[in-house]
């Protein structure tokens, strides 16, 4: 191989490996660690990723990139490298050019602030009390301005906050998905609400024993393809995907006992983008092509697996009647259709991590549409509580009770992550659009399904879309995949018929 | 505070940070990680060790350290320092002296040797054959005599490997104290082999279910003084102990249905030594103050607990009718005294990790004859496995089957670890020196531990043992708790009269 790229993988791959290294003390600080450790933790935390920080950013990592591509305009210097070698070395430039952008010092002011403002949310939500949170969020709103200077943009200063997340998205193609969107979605929205079918939702909320729970989990993610000899499920507080390398991919997960959707689905949507870590190409592993292709996409595996397959009828023509023998007092007198539409239940709620398939996208776009007005300056912190009860009864029919269950119910902002929220919803679309394909290039697809084959589902998506990395981007590997660019239409259409369907519209 | 030590001290706590973080995957890969992820977790282990070595070895810490001790003579230049601050610098210099005095050419060739002869040496114990591992363990010995060359000694090279884990003990100290020890031990248990009290160990190879045995471990650890809410406890192959910061330190233990004594006495062991590391003096944290005295040291804290608390008479009286409570079905039928003589039970085996009290140290003996032997190249490797068995006979009477039981038995050689094996038995004895004195120093001793009182003596052991750290040597730490040096006498008398009693010798 050539030298110079050799001493540019190495180099990656030490500070891919950092990465790693935190996640591992994360995923322990989430799922094990005593209780009184967390300041050691943090402190651990902290020093592996900014060595890595400071490796990346740093003057012998700019030489061996240097000697491969010329660091302003991008240009790759090197005319032996295959096509891969050359994706290989103008992403690692991508990524180190936006790191680089940002001052040492603004990374740590940054990392301070949010540090700090982490632990007054959690106050703030504690006490149900927007304004202490507020000063910290003006703070962080402020920094993010400077933020999107220091990274520059085409249009506005949103953009370069959502490529953070989105890198083949602007802010401009949102607005347009969402204009496709909105409309539909608060329509559908308010039929459901007008119709006089029951969903049953009910039948969800009776008492289910834990370990069973678990167990049933378990055995829809192996059937699912998930190697449980290169990952493990455990419990925690918030359910997350973390991976250390493709051989060490891990899910965590919630269960009520009270609430059989929570720990089944929250299993499944973990378990999609397992699949999608498991399925990189590990000869790539420490370099951009064993990186998922963009935070949409990533969603989009989980959301799949979660909704398009697992609140499918065909999945539970297969699996209900082992969900029935697994709870048969509290399953036996319910036939598959009523558990169906039971698991299909849509209304209005305040809180967006409860929500349903149809009204999930109208919290993002709440979320959206305030930040992108906070970066603008069209909006002030100061007024973000009243404005958030306005959108969210102008999109939902609902005003949240109070700010725990309004602006103050999500992490995000305290983490300084906006520009974060629409990659949820561009996980919907992708994966509407990705599963349509799938679905009319696997011969037999429902009947697969009715039948338990969830695997040939997953040797699709490897081969499409896991085992790619970032070799092609989110733009080119939806039209690669599908023939046309990214759309909200394949998931209008699921939408309107499903629960046209459901609800007799 | 001395602005240069500060910058020392900043230095040394990184360097620390990343020792504990590869303690952590170390910990994760003993007890949770998937079975499949091996290969990355090592290079994931691999890295950040040698970040810490470089960073110890490299140009900055020198100068760091330069500014404050002259680096040839080990002379303090600053006059500003506080006793403790000029201990925690001098000690600092020892530890990075040692670390400058091997190349680092040497140190990679030692771990890439040690890493392939671990492999073999697992697979010559499945398959039983001494002759694949000999050639690997001659390379071991003898680049063990170039690191005893760097090291430098007074007087024979296992000097220089026994002042990797015991700085403060001599070949010549080992040598005299062994031949106090020897002649008692042998006698002893040959009294023992032909007396004719029954032991009732039999009551120990019972059923005993695996969850009130945990419970039952954790119970004791709780009373003990085990902070729950700053370690843990889990099962994995092999029982240890390690530590991330004294706010979280954490034990494994195996536990089998058939053999109670495992488990239990296990726990025991493992808490000893993590009380030790809670008890350290927290805002020393990433100074040689925060660290254990030595190896041998550590080791009696946990051989205090597991033999000298836990089995003595005094602690059953308090625990037996909780533990007949727990397993009535099992133990009812046997009286205290019988259980006391059950857990005591005393035979000459080839398996050193399972021996009693008495043998234990019969075996360790073996081990540092040969390694010293080796060292001095009076023993060719490929005479080992014979003088191993003929040693054994003379020790304790009896000759292993094969190698797996025999030569192949331990970890230690495979992992270069020549110079450990001492540091087990003076666990024993200094655990029994500072034991006695505590016993005298605490009011009404026996009678607390036989109404459950443990944390007086943990408590006596924080204040004069786990705060102090390495504050005060291992030499002077045994002196300044006894009045006098370490010495073979208090646990020969302890043994004597403790199994002539038993054994009615």
């Amino acid at each position: 191989m050539n030298s110079a790229l050799n001493v540019l993988i190495q180099e990656t791959t030490i500070i891919t490996q950092l990465r790693k290294v935190a996640s591992v003390l994360n995923w322990d600080r989430e799922t094990s660690m005593p209780v009184n450790s967390g300041k050691a933790r943090a402190d651990q935390i902290a020093l592996i990723l900014s060595l890595a920080h400071t490796r990346f950013t740093g003057k012998d990592f700019r030489k061996s990139l240097g000697n491969l591509i010329n660091l302003d305009s991008g240009r790759i210097r090197n005319g032996d490298l295959s096509p891969d070698q050359a994706k290989m070395v103008s992403l690692t430039w991508q990524d180190w050019h936006r790191a680089i952008a940002l001052p040492a010092e603004f990374v740590g002011q940054l990392a301070n602030l949010t540090s700090e403002a982490h632990g007054i949310w959690q106050l703030a939500r504690e006490k149900n009390r927007f304004d202490l949170f507020a000063p910290y969020l003006a703070r962080i709103v402020e920094m993010k301005r400077r933020e999107a200077e220091f990274l520059g943009y085409d249009d506005e200063p949103y953009d370069a906050l959502l490529a953070n997340y989105e890198p083949d998205i602007t802010t401009a193609d949102l607005v347009h998905l969402f204009d496709q969107l909105r409309p539909t979605l608060v329509s559908l929205a308010r039929r459901i609400g007008d119709s006089e079918v029951d969903d049953h939702r009910h039948i969800l909320k009776q008492h289910f024993d834990l370990q069973l729970q678990e167990a049933f989990g378990l055995q829809v993610l192996r059937d699912m393809g998930y190697d449980m000899s290169r990952g493990r499920q455990d419990q925690s507080a918030h359910p997350f995907t973390t991976n250390f390398h493709p051989s060490d991919v891990r899910i965590t997960t919630r269960l009520s006992e009270t609430q059989l959707a929570m720990g089944l689905f929250g299993s499944i949507h973990e378990g999609g983008h397992a699949l999608y870590e498991q399925g990189m190409n590990e000869k790539y592993f420490g370099t951009p092509l064993c990186e998922a292709v963009s935070l949409g996409f990533h969603e989009s595996q989980s959301r799949l697996w979660e909704n398009y397959v697992a609140r499918s009828l065909p999945f539970w023509e297969y699996y209900y009647p082992k969900l029935q023998g697994t709870f048969p007092r509290q399953l036996a007198d319910f036939d598959l259709y009523t558990f169906y539409k039971a698991v299909n239940a849509v209304t209005p709620s305040n809180i967006r991590v409860e929500a349903d398939e149809v009204t999930y996208n109208l919290h993002i776009m709440v979320r959206f549409d305030l930040e992108r007005a906070l970066m603008n300056g069209e909006l002030q912190v100061q007024d973000l509580q009243e404005e958030w009860n306005r959108r969210m009864h102008e999109h939902l029919g609902i005003v949240p009770p109070d700010d725990t269950e309004g602006v103050l119910q999500d992490i995000h902002w305290s983490l300084g992550a906006l520009g974060y929220f629409p990659t949820y919803t561009l996980g919907n679309l992708y994966g509407r659009q990705i599963f349509d394909v799938a679905r009319s290039q696997i011969a037999d697809f429902d009947n697969r399904l009715a039948n338990g084959d969830l695997k040939t589902l997953r040797e699709w998506l490897r081969q499409n879309i896991h085992h790619v990395g970032r070799a092609i981007s989110a733009k080119n590997l939806i039209k690669s995949i599908s023939d046309e660019a990214l759309s909200a239409r394949p998931f209008i259409n699921y939408l309107e018929t499903k629960y046209g369907e459901i609800y007799q519209l």
